[in-house]
């Protein structure tokens, strides 16, 4: 009960065992279209651009900047916890001009300060926020926030790691331009795939480039290649062809249980951890507005002394795994993860019953 | 019996099944340090620097080039084959001059023409070449070309996608400084990791860049922290914990065998291979002084009008996947792997009496 990764089931374990088979097999390339259209379903988009990267969310942020962003590019970066930085420090080694807008970790992204910022910079070429920050668990306004982006003729760049599966996104009806994901939050699934998709606004600012992008592993033009059926698959790079057998198990559980159905899951549980964490004196970072289900992230009480002891004292008495703070919130609060496969009625009473044991 | 992924072993595939625990979890930070020992076992190297990239071979190529080679330097590059035009994509991707060495498809790297190319271009920084062309079916003189390297004081960057575990490659021995590897040629391990290693010459030049790393996933400066258990570790992709059990097994596989035993079987499986299709009146490709034993380049007989009729036969009927002919090589080649877990006696008789099969 992390941020991730979550629990993996039985059946995604299982998957993941079935022999190797080739990445050319026809027999592989078949699963290849049922995952894309298992993404688009996840993901809520009818766009052709979707796919699986064959790496980690990190990869997957990176494949986003690297194929959108220009030398010279201003990019709008908002950050409001660790992977707005992050986004930073992509624009910077994709040669873009980063416009930092920031805002307290804890709080969600302030829409009124984008909209100035996008007013004063009419040059600016894109806007990339993050939907569900995982170092704070906070959610930002994604629709808001890509009207305001189209309005200034922006591309949007959402990271959505911690969001697939878990809560509300609509790539299609938010106009999403661009989004990455990891396997292994609320999609259970283990960690090393990162989904993404482009719709084709995207498509054309990346066919247009006029300098080729800099990463050869990331390039769009040619993954595009492997992984869209048209005209036969030209070979780019070897996929993780077992993780692929994972992440297509995650995601027909995900559609047996309807994607609303999952997404009430994780409200509802997160519901009822935060009414037993409330009975218990402890209180949360993120306001109830905007704090995400998937990820709970409560305050340490100030009469713990050692907080990384009582971390190792759940995982090694209750064999239960939580979060540290990241970056600003080190040592101030614990992140509670309940997503996808985690998010359940049993794992939150066990939650809340190794936390009384261990705060006492 | 294709050019990888090549057959897991049910060991490594129940490893991979076990349940996955957090990326920053004790017990999984211990194993990631019996990885490293057990891959420097595999490299023959005592290279500090030695750990799994989190993603396919050609990340893993990608992170030594984006690492060692800054704006302007000039590197060498052997191509004789597909993985050395790749190289040369990387080089120019990193903004580097790439000066490129070409040898027939089929035939080693010229020790001449890389001893020429280094007197008449002083100012080279690294040469970059491929130690087993996956495309071919062709061993270079790894030893010889980095000597030549190290006496015109250049950094070598080494593919040995194909080699590791399946034939001679001695890391320290030949004084490799930069060398990727993949997972799923000769440790039979699915894909989607590429074994990696630095020695200190290659570390002082990341460390003393002017500019940072391209990439940020791929900027070892970080990875570093991450990956090196100096001073505690430090968060910085989500490692992709499953994969790294397989990983860890295939190693534990190879290491029970013998590194040299190992070879040894390749070797002996290679022979009886082609003893078979010569007395079938096949012809390979590849001179048997510079052959590959864990890739066996076949010609196409003239009398074979729709290669890919008998490779879909093959498959379909006899459940034996071999690889096509890749770029310069399409349609005029086979090529039938004995990889790792793959290269046993029974497949040699298996894949001969198909082939007996198909071609009547």
């Amino acid at each position: 009960m992390g941020p991730g990764p979550s629990d993996v089931s039985p059946r995604v374990l299982e998957a993941m065992a079935r022999p190797t088979i080739g990445h050319l097999d026809p027999a592989f390339q078949t699963l290849m279209d049922e995952i894309k259209d298992l993404l688009r379903y996840a993901f809520k988009t009818e766009n052709k651009l979707t796919f699986p990267v064959s790496a980690p969310g990190s990869a997957g942020m990176e494949t986003c900047f690297v194929n959108l962003i220009e030398k010279g590019d201003k990019v709008i970066v908002c950050v409001n916890g660790v992977f707005g930085t992050r986004m930073v420090e992509n624009v910077v080694r994709c040669g873009g001009e980063a416009v930092i807008i920031e805002d307290e970790w804890g709080t969600p992204v302030s829409v009124e300060k984008v909209k100035d910022a996008l007013v004063k910079n009419p040059d600016a070429k894109i806007l990339a926020f993050v939907a569900a920050e995982t170092s704070t668990g906070v959610a930002s306004d994604v629709k808001k926030l890509c009207e305001l982006a189209r309005e200034h003729d922006c591309l949007t760049i959402v990271d959505a790691v911690t969001s697939l599966g878990g809560s509300e996104l609509d790539v299609d009806g938010w106009g999403i331009d661009a989004i990455y994901s990891g396997s292994q939050k609320c999609l259970s699934c283990p960690p090393g795939i990162s989904p993404v998709s482009f719709n084709e606004r995207a498509i054309a600012k990346i066919k247009n480039r006029e300098t080729p992008v800099q990463s050869w592993f990331m390039d769009l033009n040619l993954v595009m290649g492997y992984w869209d059926g048209a005209g036969g698959r030209s070979y780019h790079h070897t996929a993780p062809v077992n993780a692929m057998y994972a992440l297509h198990e995650s995601l027909l559980i995900l559609k047996e249980e309807g994607l609303e159905n999952s997404w009430k899951r994780h409200r509802d549980m997160s519901a009822k951890l935060r009414a037993g964490f409330e009975e218990m004196g402890i209180k949360y970072l993120v306001d109830p507005a905007y704090a995400l289900p998937q990820l709970n992230t409560i305050i340490i009480p100030d009469h713990i002394t050692d907080e990384a002891a009582i971390r190792t004292k759940l995982l090694n008495d209750h064999n239960l795994e939580i979060g540290a703070g990241l970056g600003a919130l080190a040592g101030k609060v614990w992140r509670v993860g309940l997503m996808g496969h985690s998010a359940c009625e049993e794992n939150v009473s066990k939650c809340l019953a190794a936390f009384k044991a261990v705060m006492n």
